[in-house]
């Protein structure tokens, strides 16, 4: 990827980081460098995540999704909640085209949602990924369950179609062993926001037939520019402009995507960003937007509200294009002489001056094109991304202490053992409004 | 809809609203409520989106959907972008069963995602309307004028499938006239976002066959509840702890459904309160969010992170349930006892204590179950919600003119005329980092 910070600069926006500021910002990437090549070295937990690319064994995925995958496979469900499934989805959702297998992901317990997927499903050629280290997700435990039943009542063997995704040890590696299943190991060291470029975002690409190896190409290539320098990384750029116009009063950063396939991409860097940075009473807080639709619904507020707001547009350079054809409205003329892609490209570039113009602080994420090196370009980069603004709001980026709370209230209230913070939940103060 | 604003009060969380600011808070609601009920009583722009419970005419509406659909409809595409999409995306996304005719909105300009999504339907047996107030909207148009080509290239006749939901003149009305098309019109004085109960949100509703009466019904026995209290009335108590806590600084509003099938009502919500209140430098900036599934991507920030943000769950006291089956694994025996509708009450009970325990404010929105009365009552209940508000800020809730820089400046960059906003975009300031 490339990234164009000239529009977060102080001579254009408001927060804005002045030329001298981003050289004393740069001053503090070269120590953030150092520790992170250090982390990397060691193979430290987290940091190891950006040792994927050489670490990631391609043949190892194709091998497990060769033996639940034939020519008639019409769609792969992966069972994941988080960082189990939205690597994965970023990546099908981005590359899948209209005859490849449908990539489905049952990331959330809705008893209506996850019966009609289900009952849509032609059961006998469809494949499963189950995926969570520890084996103990309620959530994915519950959806997998649920699964299981529907092949054994569809008549269909789910041993002979799942591929189980998950630690050394714990429930679900005990499943393996005694069903003798086809699996892949969660690489230890790499939280799960941080492995899409492992087996645990690369199962659903195989089965969809996707090139795992341009991905670690396009992610390596990336590493390669990890230098000590923001003005020679486009990484480290982008980290350090997020970090510094937070620091400037930024709290928010929109993530807007121009490209339908990459709506999936902004979830993904929305939970990057949430989980890694938001500790401590810190942390930017991502917002999931798409363009050009959210023209038409965000850019009022993002154009004219509160100064309080990165903008990160990505744009696709190259991409099959469609003419818009003529018609006979005078008004609408200008419209026969122009391609779709041309309409978004020129939607783009105005979105983007109009923020510059309202002095409104945006970076340009640029990619060549939508492929698989391109795309792990783009995640690598944003993975090396943030854990340089880790480093430099010196949070643990690669923790999620605050997400125990809830897990322990959930388990407590069905059921599943004394625990004072399902007490909590009884306790709630109440001033309702009722209809 | 009920709403529970005690997890905003200043006993709980920091920001948090005392007992004694909401009293003097409530009095500002009172003056509020005059001119609101005023602005209803004379039909002003804007204002008269809360009439619409009693003014749209569900009979027409269903009349122009009957002369383009029969028994054998699979599918109906609207054609539409903001406003024009989002209100008929949210009922049809929250109604829809499997066996419903499937409802696509092209709200992108996305040549690749168009043409896919084009190549997967059956337009022997689809259905179009296509949604401009102007007749003249540039996206919307000219995904018309490729939908036209593809049901011409498919021989299908496109004059016996496509309504017109438009203004009383431009281009589109036009072509009603010319192909003596079944329209609706769009109604005077709503403008888009607020238009989700007039015929822009209601034909694709029609289409799949849900009650019309039903979501007016629900909407009508809102617009009863608004007085000039807010602690007689759910949606201005809504309005009002949302405006108070932006003032005590969240800035940032997460709408969070506790229901897969209201996760595009969540991105209604956003264009609703981004474009109505994000001016002048104000206006909270809405995320969308969906539970349980963001528990695993934005909980640890929205606990841990800054304090700037206010969280609105929505949940539905039924619905449809289903078994989580029997499991072997000692330590996950406790879901074998549950239901997954009971895990995922659970998770929002946790989660919403989780964020009280933190001190992190937070509003429970509370529907029976996920039905068109429900449903009518919350989308109106957060149209009221959100006029209140901008009269408490002091903004004007109905426009949007940091749209209008972009729009011309695309116009320009096509060739559609000479507007000096098109010559801004050349003049970008770049500081490129490269790969």
């Amino acid at each position: 990827m490339n990234v164009d910070i000239g529009n977060a600069l102080a001579s254009v926006a408001s927060p804005g980081i002045s030329r001298e500021a981003l050289e004393s910002i740069d001053d503090q990437v070269a120590v953030a460098h150092e520790r992170i090549e250090a982390g990397m070295d060691a193979g430290e937990h987290g940091y190891e995540a950006l040792n994927l690319p050489e670490r990631t064994d391609t043949d190892e995925i194709r091998l497990a999704a060769d033996r639940v995958t034939g020519p008639e496979t019409s769609a792969i469900i992966t069972v994941g909640i988080g960082g189990s499934a939205l690597g994965a989805a970023t990546i099908t959702d981005a590359l899948n085209g209209a005859d490849d297998p449908e990539a489905i992901y049952l990331d959330n317990v809705d008893p209506e949602w996850l019966t009609s997927e289900l009952a849509r499903l032609d059961l006998e050629t469809t494949v499963v990924n189950v995926v969570s280290r520890s084996g103990t997700t309620a959530e994915t435990l519950a959806n997998f369950l649920v699964v299981r039943e529907a092949f054994e009542s569809a008549g269909v063997d789910w041993t002979e179609r799942t591929i189980v995704t998950t630690g050394e040890s714990g429930p679900l590696r005990d499943l393996v062993d005694r069903h003798d299943l086809p699996s892949l190991e969660v690489p230890d060291g790499v939280p799960g926001r941080f492995s899409a470029l492992s087996a645990v975002g690369m199962v659903a690409a195989a089965v969809c037939g996707h090139d795992l190896d341009a991905l670690l190409e396009g992610a390596a290539a990336e590493a390669e520019t990890l230098t000590g320098s923001l003005f020679e990384c486009p990484a480290y750029a982008y980290g350090a402009t997020a970090y510094a116009l937070d620091a400037r009063g930024a709290g928010i950063n929109a993530m807007m995507p121009y490209a339908e396939s990459l709506e999936t991409y902004a979830e993904w860097f929305a939970q990057l960003w949430a989980e890694s940075l938001g500790k401590d009473d810190l942390g930017q807080t991502p917002v999931r937007a798409l363009g050009a639709t959210d023209q038409h619904s965000q850019l009022q507020l993002y154009r004219a509200g509160p100064r309080d707001k990165l903008v990160t547009f990505v744009s696709a350079e190259e991409g099959a294009d469609r003419e818009i054809p003529d018609t006979d409205v005078d008004d609408l003329a200008y419209l026969g002489d122009a391609t779709l892609g041309e309409l978004l490209d020129a939607e783009f570039e105005a979105t983007e001056a109009s923020l510059a113009a309202a002095g409104r602080p945006n970076v340009r994420v640029e990619i060549e094109r939508v492929d698989e090196f391109e795309l792990g370009g783009l995640l690598y980069g944003m993975e090396a991304a943030c854990v340089l603004a880790g480093e430099l709001y010196g949070v643990n980026t690669f923790e999620q202490p605050a997400v125990e709370w809830a897990k322990k209230a959930t388990r407590g209230l069905l059921g599943g053992g004394e625990f004072e913070e399902a007490e909590a939940v009884a306790e709630k103060t109440e001033l309702r409004i009722e209809r």
